[in-house]
């Protein structure tokens, strides 16, 4: 006992619901909390069969006793116990998202929520509703904040390195859609083109909103209206798999983006370009260490991550000198030592800047999704795409 | 006498009218045709000033006599010589090129016209309806089709080597207008922003045909509908210098299409991507001697220039080795070579393919532009888009 | 204690000597073991200063008990305990790779050495016969070995995919030391250019071990004669900040390095390029995820990380989907997850192929410095740079 | 008579020696020469068989009269005719060149030579007299020079924008000559991988000596010692194909060089960068439009063709705006205009800068492929490497 009080420091344990077997993202979370070690996984419901969640735990070394067979037993057991978890994360599909985020939360514990937040607006209201009641932290993880180049890039243009904004173009190709893997045993593809686990949208509500977040997060740009065209080329599919998007912001700027599965050839090639009246970036998250930036009459400069030359935001987000790759696992790591350091300093009482994503933006993904599918509903009509909860 | 017949071959001579002092166009085609040496300037109406024609005729060499106070006067006399030019090349500001155009058909000589072949629907139907009557030779002059690498593109799907197309992503972003230029002398700046000499539009006349061009020349899809957003950022400015157009062409295909004259950052950044149900290819008019080819569950290869692995018809196009950079003016002379062979073999009664793009793809050009601007004006309206002359 | 029982796996357990406040490599270890959870850290002497040592394994949670004042008394006790450290990673300077590492072979503990492996050809040999008697395991982290497309890289020319090798074109060139920066506090470059902490090499020893390690990984050449011109263009340094190495291999192969730390304009900008008679391919560190792989008469080719039409053993390394990069942490832990499944299989006493560079590779690196250093020293004579130990 | 007074302007002749069917190099020079149309092509012996010289004629429209069996011949007439050529355009295989240089010197008229200038240092020395005594005019194209982000790095350099020099790194690497092509009927490959027509190399004497006066030409870098090491893969080939070259520059600064003809995968891939103390230059042949720039501890700049940031010369040389591909013809456009240019100011008594590489250049070129041979022939041995004629 006395040796454990000599190491003693300031950690937190977490729980988490969904990421069993087979699954994709449930894995990178737990290895993102694992690169600084804030938070130690103690807790588990990762899977609806209880079998899948006994052999996750085992594998995970979580103690039997706080796994449980249903998230509402977890969020229960867990808030009675005096050692309960201080967050949860949520990595299950998206229909879930919101019962079991509204199920921690009532039970006063802190939540992480992969995007998109929840299904509907009315559950994205209710969630804000009841963040800022209990006033828990909420993170929603919108993975490509967390790169270094990403924060450069919304310092660069919070302060007016571009100019005013004029215009901005964004996309998002993909090729693993191109054919209906959905009907060949691909379980990702399963859930993410069934109405019943990915809601309304597949390709706007997977991709698309990850568009719409990093505009957000980069300009503060907020969207005034759009009009949106989406469309299934696999034959058989239930849901877009490439869409068109259209806007105007307030103050004047205009957009396009793009987003497809269907785009053979591509992998995971979201870009996002920023025109301004005094300058332009271009990021691409494939090359996630630079950014391409224009100054008016200068040459293209290419910034990459981890110089001095960088805002000290960016810089922070960097754990590699220059020239040492650090890729997505990282940006979902920066993600997380944001959200363990705001806990921290929480229990600490200290101030501290969110330097995460959170539940208004989720809220606002899941705005935006809906706008554009009643757009498209509507022959790709112009419709207001405003923000306001 | 003798002595020039020993040498003679069969070289054609041509007239200019415009590509006067301070023509950016007007020297790029003089040299193009320089290049092959297959045709030589004799006659000019270079300027509306005409001191400044004669200038221009001094410096490259057009005796006096041939040279004309109007363009209907070089149509008149030139067509009663006997050893009048064989075509005329319309190098002025696009209000002229259909006058232009119409004198020198109607007097019986085969025309080369700058892009956009004229200003309304009804003078591109005159200027086709006359080339149809006088079976004249009539080249517009769209650059980018002279590239061997675009030929290669043409070629592959046409072949049907990306499949069924689903795709098309194209942008023409350049920055020289995001000041108003045009307000402190840029010449080029002030002819192309005036409804008066560039018609009903700016960016979608001026680059956004090139882009309509590029797409039906490579794919061979014809549009059905189209939105268009027309966009005027520069204040005072008198037409467009951004605008997004979405597409739907037959045989179910989409398309976004993004030009802007204000992108700071950019070129001269024309880029096409066409995604089919196979595969899909990528080519940047800046780097003009490759093509990113992508096939389904294969890596992506990178097509270069004048390698045997290519189509014939691209290996035609080269002039150099791979890895020896050819650009903008053998892309020009390109276009040129095919023009002057087909009048040569015309002269020789010998049937030759036709390797440019003519009178049709400009009208096909104004339609386009029409459209647009249709559809921007009732507020994005879907239009029909199609092309039926 | 039955509930440990319940969920416990076979998870192995390490000390690390070194790594301590203000190193840089000391954290990107312990990160890289973090992410796959094979290891805990319960051991240390993170520092020569037993504070610094206290400090670390406050931050780390690393009991007092197990924390050492000198890396021999870590051994011994580690060795003693019924629970001791699995194996131990030596992230101290260079000078001390070799006492370190002994000490713990001597006692029967698995090793992780950071390379270079030591700092002479004696203490190579004696590492390595230790080894050999102990059959114990035995890791140098040639971190670059462990990003999934050098492993393609591997399996391509292994393969017969290039041919015949004809030529290597590798080069590592950095810009950090361009300036006396080891006289303005820079502690990385105090004892990197100091011929006491870091050997007879600056950056030959640091970053030419690299290319000399990734060629011999990817195509098993064996260098026959080597000539090297070793360089020191910031004045007062004490060690070699530039070198040009040209290499003959056995079977006919010949090479070209260039190694530098003054090359302004680089960050880690590690290449290679190896030309067969078939085929040539080409890595850069700054874009990992790729790898160009030309056959002979065919468009060039974009290898992309976790592909299926790649190699198994490069898709294994991959540890996300195509697209989604991976970086510099991530080959560190494909090392890590590589030595610790080793472990464990030796454990169970199961057979398993052993796919990390170890103490023969770090032995050959070791030699491969001192040819380069002897050569240079006897101006750029050729001689025999053959290892055979 | 009178019309043409009125027209005349001050144009050039010049006839051809080489370049009849079959020539790579020839047609392009007079493409060249067309682009500006400065100097008209009016006498020719075009091949060493009369009936192609008389085809070439033919085709390129030059009278029979001016047609000569022999080279001596149409020095000879050339020089007695009133109307005599300004200059001759030699583009013979190498063995040829110091002949017909010479007799055309000898006659009074300029030369223009293409690269290597001759075989021997002897017939260097011989050449550079004459130009001395006679005061005549001789370019040897070094095609490169041609670039306008060729000279942009030439006046970076000598404007100490990269500080002191420290490392020059240059490749040049194609793939042609990877097979034994000479033996299958490639005439390129025969005659310059033959001692007798080539000379005492191939790779170093045709690419290699493009590297060296590259390098000579943008930083001025004087050569005091190198060390070469020349190799032959392809089995039965006389000459070497592949080549690494280390050097000493007056000055402290070093340099390495690869060229290569069998390394598959690479076309065309001239490339210099250029390491000083303050900053860093990249340039690379098949991207002939950019430059990236290093500052020290700035971010790196990609300096584009024809922009109003870069030096009035390279400005100079830029044909087109911006985003306009100039490629391998306007460069060697853009040294005959100099060439003409100055030749025209030479009548017109005006003083201009010789802006193109002369007899000098090239007796440093036929000096460097000689020390390179005997350095290679001596096992690498360093030797004295300086120019002095």
């Amino acid at each position: 006992m006395a040796k454990e009080r000599e190491t003693e420091r300031l950690r937190l344990t977490y729980g988490q619901v969904g990421g069993g077997p087979g699954s994709l993202i449930g894995p990178v979370h737990r290895a993102a909390l694992a690169m600084d070690g804030q938070a130690e996984l103690v807790a588990g419901s990762f899977s609806w069969l209880f079998d899948e969640t006994l052999e996750a735990a085992k594998a995970l070394g979580v103690y039997t006793e706080r796994t449980y067979r249903t998230f509402q037993e977890m969020a229960e057991k867990e808030s009675e116990r005096e050692d309960g978890v201080d967050f949860v994360v949520i990595t299950t599909p998206n229909h879930l998202h919101y019962e079991v985020a509204k199920s921690f939360l009532e039970r006063g514990i802190h939540v992480v929520c992969d995007k998109p937040l929840c299904l509907t607006i009315e559950e994205a209201e209710r969630l804000l509703k009841l963040v800022r009641e209990t006033k828990l932290e909420f993170m929603v993880t919108y993975t490509y904040t967390g790169y270094p180049m990403v924060r450069e890039a919304r310092q660069i243009i919070r302060n007016g390195g571009l100019g005013d904004i004029r215009v901005v173009v964004a996309e998002y190709p993909q090729a693993w859609l191109a054919e209906p893997v959905e009907e060949t045993g691909n379980q990702q593809a399963s859930w993410r083109t069934s109405p019943k686990y990915a809601g309304i949208s597949n390709s706007v509500g997977d991709i698309g909103t990850h568009i719409e977040n990093l505009v957000h997060f980069t300009t503060g740009l907020e969207i005034s209206r759009l009009s949106a065209k989406l469309e299934t080329f696999v034959s058989g599919r239930k849901l877009d798999d490439n869409a068109y998007i259209l806007l105007e912001y307030s103050g004047n700027a205009s957009g396009s983006y793009w987003v497809s599965q269907v785009a053979v050839g591509n992998e995971n090639a979201l870009r996002l370009r920023v025109i301004g009246t005094e300058g332009a970036l271009d990021w691409r998250q494939e090359q996630p260490d630079q950014i391409l930036l224009a100054r008016k009459g200068k040459p293209m400069a290419i910034l990459s991550k981890g110089n001095e030359y960088l805002n000290e935001e960016s810089q922070l987000f960097a754990r590699l000198p220059p020239g040492h790759p650090e890729g997505y696992f990282e940006a979902f790591a920066n993600l997380y030592r944001s959200f363990c350091s705001k806990l921290i300093s929480k229990k600490q009482s200290i101030e501290e800047d969110k330097l995460f994503t959170d539940v208004l933006d989720g809220a606002r993904g899941v705005k935006f999704v809906h706008d554009c599918v009643t757009s498209s509903n509507r022959g790709s009509e112009w419709i207001d795409g405003s923000f306001k909860i």
